[in-house]
């Protein structure tokens, strides 16, 4: 059978473009013994992807003419592997392309269970996947939180964030949300039900503009942004603070990067900054699934999904992220 | 009886110059009932005593006219406190001045017994004291070090520094120090024992220096020098990395702070930066003195003390330490 991928054909340089993206056919086998044939409904776009095609000093970058990697969901077709039954939803780190191959390492078989009124099996890459599970161990492990903080959280209608602000009302903090422009802020004020929202956009001077929101100090600060909104939490730290880093997003696209300027407070205010990559705890992932799965239904948690339809559109998808015109998790239906 | 001090006279701009310091004569009446008069030996300078002098946005500022504020070895010379009978070696902040007036509070009476052979009574506000303390605390709590790991710390010929790479070597670990200058280098191999160590002024580019002597990678880098220092150790960090953030000397009299670019490899590296006040171990730090008095009584650790004499020198003393000119600790003798 014939599957059709997204491969990396240039290595971007700034924001990435079309030209760095190619399309291809690829004839796949029948399933060999212990394989089964997984066809992709859903790929995720996400702005993490964006470190890996480029060559850097600190992970490996994709190789040129290899398929763009992302999450993804699917269907077990055709199955000689007793870990992947025929017609089981899967979910695994696919990449851009219509069809895999697998033996069934790092593919994760979904409980059909935990998909149901609220809870869409496309929320198995979202809220479910690597961004709820992102905000569910960043904030819940790194954070440390304590009822009665106050948590700041920037890109807070993204998928991360807002998942982050959810859990941390579910577990008694005060929240604050960071986001760009009042389409986004009037979400994480309505939908996502934070205490308050900063739109960065209107404000400037943003570390005056979070004094104001939490006059008694920021406890945890769970950041998907970087640069300048990192700094302006940074000065707004209370002593003992922790800083959860989830992501970038301001950054991924410089060659050089902003970074922050502000490092003395770590030591008067005895801060603490740790990053994290999702998969350390792949482990801990079915319990912390049920719980997310039980905030949504109970209606205490709420996603948003933006699913974009083809195939083809996956590089449009893909760039549009970084000019900031996303809201919620960003999908494309294969 | 008439003491001497200095005080701010104004807000330093940058490095500090004389001009912002002012000697002042004060009258001191007996001690009161449980309050005893201390005789100040010594008075120590230190970079960490720059913040203090300026106004900004995260710790109070001390005001002009105040006392410059400094730890301090003293002996007591009159007393109706019965915690600081009279005769009795003290320690404590008791700034810039000649004489003190003590109710005991912040003050700590030391064992006598800590102090013979290699552990000289200076050690109290040294090796035994901040400097000393900060590189045991900074490292075997902050650092988390394990035996075998390798350990970068900068500013290696400095009071915290030098005895934090000898802390590390006792507990087992690889050290490499990075400091300014050959004799400084000579010094950390020498009498520090460091495995390796880097002499940034000779280095055009000090992430490729660090890279040579650790091509394993840093499992914990112990700051003291922030900015360009900083951003070289984050893109060696080995994953899981631990950045200890003990002092920014190179970012005190920055307006604005040079700060970090990278920030990411927080991310895919899974560090995590942690900045310490010392005074809050202020519980353990007799368990702390007996052990690193017991080390430099064995030869294990040693230290080194640059002592200046007289009070008029406070302010040269402290100005130099921007200069780069320091080595070991440097105290005043009043």
């Amino acid at each position: 059978m014939t599957a059709q991928r997204w491969v990396l054909a240039a290595r971007p340089d700034g924001v990435p473009r079309l030209s760095d993206f190619r399309p291809e056919m690829l004839d796949l086998p029948p399933p060999g013994d212990g394989e089964a044939l997984i066809r992709i409904t859903h790929a995720s776009v996400d702005p993490g992807m964006r470190g890996r095609l480029t060559g850097d000093s600190y992970a490996p970058a994709l190789g040129l003419d290899e398929t763009i990697e992302s999450a993804g969901i699917g269907e077990v077709v055709a199955s000689r592997c007793a870990r992947l039954p025929e017609g089981a939803l899967v979910t695994g780190g696919f990449g851009w392309t219509t069809h895999a191959i697998s033996d069934g390492r790092g593919v994760q078989v979904l409980d059909p269970a935990l998909f149901r009124g609220r809870v869409r099996p496309t929320a198995a890459i979202g809220v479910l996947g690597v961004p709820g599970l992102t905000a569910y161990f960043g904030l819940g492990d790194l954070g440390r939180p304590k009822g009665g903080e106050t948590l700041l959280v920037s890109s807070a209608a993204g998928p991360v964030g807002a998942t982050a602000l959810q859990i941390g009302r579910e577990l008694g903090l005060k929240t604050i949300g960071i986001a760009g422009g009042g389409p986004k802020r009037n979400y994480v004020l309505e939908e996502v039900r934070a205490n308050a929202c900063i739109d960065y956009k209107a404000q400037n001077d943003l570390t005056e503009a979070i004094r104001r929101e939490a006059p008694e100090g920021i406890d945890i600060f769970f950041d998907n942004v970087g640069g300048a909104q990192l700094d302006a939490a940074i000065l707004n730290m209370k002593p003992g603070g922790r800083i959860v880093i989830s992501g970038q997003v301001s950054e991924y696209n410089q060659e050089t990067p902003r970074g922050i300027r502000w490092v003395t407070p770590f030591i008067t205010k005895r801060l603490s900054m740790s990053g994290l990559v999702v998969y350390d705890y792949r482990k801990r992932f079915p319990e912390a699934q049920a719980r997310l799965a039980a905030w949504i239904e109970s209606g205490a948690i709420s996603y948003r999904e933006e699913i974009i339809d083809g195939f083809a559109e996956l590089p449009r998808a893909f760039i549009g992220l970084f000019g900031g015109e996303n809201f919620g998790r960003r999908l494309v239906k294969m």
